[in-house]
């Protein structure tokens, strides 16, 4: 395999013109595969899938979110975040209340034993995140961050 | 709506003490969903999964490559990749061939009418692309490219 590797390096794959490797989309695509490969063994362990997990991560920073805008947060389709929030209420992870407001419009929030479990996750987030950032100083990693806001703010539909 | 947003963001969501919107795979994790979903429209009217999309964008930058290989630069796991490259075959985009060295191994390349589905498909890539960029100079996006790069050397488990 590695004799392959070295002609694939060689000829400079292209995207018309755009190296892949210099394709920003393709390299966040391919980290983000990679970060959520490796927290798969731990959520398993807790029972969590990828949209259970983000559930409880968004849930942990933002209280009382109606269901809409968690969707938003965090990146999971409607139907998907439907089973998602059916099975963390199941598990008794998740409470959820009708909006003051609109009634139907539905927030949610975690449980005790929600906010526990994310408490559990939340380690082995931090370590993936920290194993993207080795030898990548501070001043590097800050500019990094300030450009995925740019980004973000330049291609979301939501003012948040 | 707005009030909630104004709430949200006087309350600084944290992620056990890191802003959320400071957490690099979190930002990671917004801007990747909504490129995707601004390429799905493109995508459903040519037919195409994301899974297909990426299989494309890969095959256009690397002919000739392994399957095994094909999973890690497209970031999909192999049960959708077996489906999707069924599809591009059946459809006639994708052909096949065994490995001259390990005749267990499959290599797959795009067809003449595969490449003119990406050649379709890449226009709207790259307008996805350049709208994540509005605003943010070369010099900033060749740094954050850079730090794309690292990370992703971090933490791949490919020597590619």
């Amino acid at each position: 395999m590695s004799d392959n590797v070295e002609n694939i390096r060689k000829e400079e794959p292209l995207l018309e013109g755009y190296p892949l490797n210099e394709f920003p989309p393709y390299l966040m695509n391919r980290i983000m595969g990679r970060y959520n490969q490796s927290l798969r063994q731990e959520m398993a362990s807790q029972n969590l899938t990828t949209a259970k997990m983000r559930v409880l991560a968004v849930l942990s920073a933002i209280e009382d979110i109606l269901i809409s805008e968690l969707a938003v947060y965090a990146v999971v389709e409607q139907s998907t975040l439907s089973r998602a929030l059916d099975q963390l209420s199941n598990e008794g992870l998740l409470k959820r209340k009708i909006d003051s407001i609109d009634t139907r419009a539905t927030r949610v929030s975690l449980t005790k034993d929600g906010l526990k479990a994310f408490q559990a996750l939340w380690p082995h987030m931090l370590k993936s995140h920290n194993g993207m950032f080795l030898g990548i100083d501070t001043k590097e990693k800050k500019q990094f961050t300030i450009t995925l806001q740019k980004i973000l703010t330049n291609i979301r539909k939501h003012p948040f």
